[in-house]
Parts: C-alpha cells; structure tokens; sequence
C-alpha cells in the first residue's frame, strides 16, 4: 500500500491560528470573594473585546459546573479538581489564539499558582476583583451569604473558609469603589498589549 | 452605593461569535480503531480548512490525555468520563463558533451517543474512519497491536476489547483503500455546507 498516512504536517500551531484572528491569546483570571464582581467584569470585557474584534470565551459557572464539571462537589480536592481542569480548558483556548475571562472565586494562592502553571505564565493574567466582604455580602445577590452565616453553606469563602487575596496580581480592580465601566477600562488599559498582535515578526 | 453590579448584558453569544469569524461551529467526531488514520485526517482536515480562512481545532490524545484528561486510566469508567470531558469541551468550542477537529477510537455506539447528546445533535457529525482490522495491525505505527496481541495491553480495542462500527455515520471514509487527499476531500465535500456562514438571515 503506498497510502501510509505518515504524519506530514504536525498539527496546526498557535501562531497560525493568531495571526489568522489578528490578536494573541490569553488568559484573564478573575479572582475574588462571592459578589465582588467577577462575572460582571468578564461579561462586559468580552463584550467590549468583541466589540473591538477580539475572539473571547467566558468560563464561568455558568458552562463549567453545569458542563464539564457537573460530577464536582465543593470539598477540598474537588474544589481543586475544579480549577485544575478549569485551567486545562483554558489552555486549549489559549493555544487556540483566543482571550478567556476565568471568573471563578479560587480563593488561594496554591490554586491560582496551579492554573497559572498549567496554563502558562505568560498566557496568564492574574486579575483581583477586590471588595471588601461587608460589600459583598451588602449585595447578596445570590442570597448566598444569608445562607452561609445561617450555617447552611459549609466552607463558603469569606464566611467559614479562607480567601487569600492575591500578593502581586497582575491587575487590582477596587469593584468596592469604581464603577464596571471604569473596572472594565482598567482592565483593558493593561491587557490591550498583552493581546494585540503585532505580526509576523512581534 | 449607585455601582450594583446588574447583569446588564448576557455572555456573549455563539451567534455574533460566528459572524464575527465568518463560520459556524460544528463538531467532526472521528471514530475509528488505532491505526485508521483518524489524526492523520483529523489534521489534514485541519490544515486544509485553515487555508480556506476556518478557524478550527484538533482535541486528540496528544492535548487531551496529558492535558485534562491526565487523570484518567483506561477501565470502563474512566473511557467514559474521558469521552463525556472531551464532548464538554468541544462543545465550548462550538459554542465559541469553531470546527473542531475530534481523534478518538471512542468503540461504543452509547458513548458517540452520549458525545452527541452533550454537544448537541445538531453540531455533531460522526466520521467514521474505516480500515480493516489487518490493515490497522499491518501498518502498527506505534507498536500497540504487537503488545496487545502479546496480552501487554488489555482492552485493546479490536483484539481484546469490542470496536462498535457506527450504524449510521454521517460520514463514512475507507481509508483502507481511499488516500489521505481524497478522505480529506471527502470529508470537507460533507462538511462545508454545515461551516459556511450563510450571513444574518441564514
């Protein structure tokens, strides 16, 4: 037979992929308490990318715990568990030449450190959604922290499980006092270069 | 405090995603024993819907099972969390308007179902990668038919594990018989009216 399928082309690599959407990959990892914002600032930075032409993917709970990580509880090595994959996901959207907004609370260090290892530290932006927990825990949007100080959540962050805030994020964003349109321009101001791509040679 | 955070805009949707790429997301799952050429198509494909202006993505082994899968063993359990994982991220993929590219043996007709179901039966299309079980085993790129058959590897898919033909694929290359180019055609033929952007309206 001289049909021997050798592997003539390695698969299609990230460059190629980048310099056919005009824009490098990345990741912003959103980081913070219940309620500080995180998913409102993912939400409206992609928005604002995908208005300036940039490819995005939000990952939040909303496609992850209900998606791939459906068979996940929130006990230690879950929780774990979570963001490792989370982090691997992410990687692969990465590769592809695409900007991901993570929005999920990882509230420590070793997590974080983890996907930041996995992903790639030069591919990762670690970004601090920082208001204060009486914030936070003002709006309740979810009604979560009622639930949690009536002992009906355990392990809630914030409440009765630690969240280490980040020692050198990439991006602080005080959500307490500035507005999603100023977060949203901050956010951008500093990632605008990490992901515009400046060709063949940059 | 005037700053509460609403949930002023919904993530991003698939929709604009694939106007703004100019393509519709879709799923190529290729099934088929080792051996059958399914990478190797899996990137040709690849590399000739690149040159055509799609974005697209290989998941296989390579990304995959040292990626988030690394988990993961071969017992009957885990092939089928390796397979549900795989589908999830595909269909975040799809979801984010790109043609992904799927390499796996993937033997049973239950677990392509359950992929299909995950990513939706609209987006998935069943490749079946067709070469004679001999033909698999003469070529033995990586050796695996030599252990299997010498009992170093169990549930090896054709020799000691069952291989499920599909009933009724979408698409069906005999790549026993067919070269790289005309299965790569073949497939393309298929799957070019389901990647096309028909604009607004379509």
């Amino acid at each position: 037979m001289d049909h021997v399928f050798p592997v003539f082309d390695q698969i299609l690599n990230r460059r190629e992929k980048e310099e056919m959407l005009g824009q490098r990959g990345s990741a912003l990892w959103l980081t913070g308490l219940s309620g500080s914002g995180k998913t409102t600032l993912a939400r409206q930075t992609e928005k604002e990318l995908s208005a300036q032409g940039f490819l995005t993917q939000v990952l939040d709970g909303d496609n992850i715990r209900t998606g791939i990580n459906s068979n996940l509880g929130f006990g230690k090595e879950d929780r774990q568990e979570n963001i490792r994959r989370i982090a691997e996901v992410t990687k692969l959207f990465v590769q592809c030449g695409i900007v991901t907004m993570n929005s999920f609370i990882s509230p420590s260090q070793e997590m974080r450190d983890m996907a930041k290892a996995i992903i790639g530290p030069d591919d990762f932006l670690e970004v601090f959604v920082d208001a204060p927990l009486e914030v936070c825990e003002q709006r309740d949007v979810k009604g979560l922290y009622k639930k949690a100080r009536a002992g009906q959540i355990p392990n809630f962050t914030g409440i009765s499980a630690p969240y280490e805030s980040p020692l050198k994020p990439d991006i602080h964003v005080h959500t307490g006092n500035l507005s999603v349109e100023d977060s949203v321009r901050h956010i951008i101001e500093v990632v605008m270069p990490r992901i515009s791509f400046t060709g063949p040679g940059g």
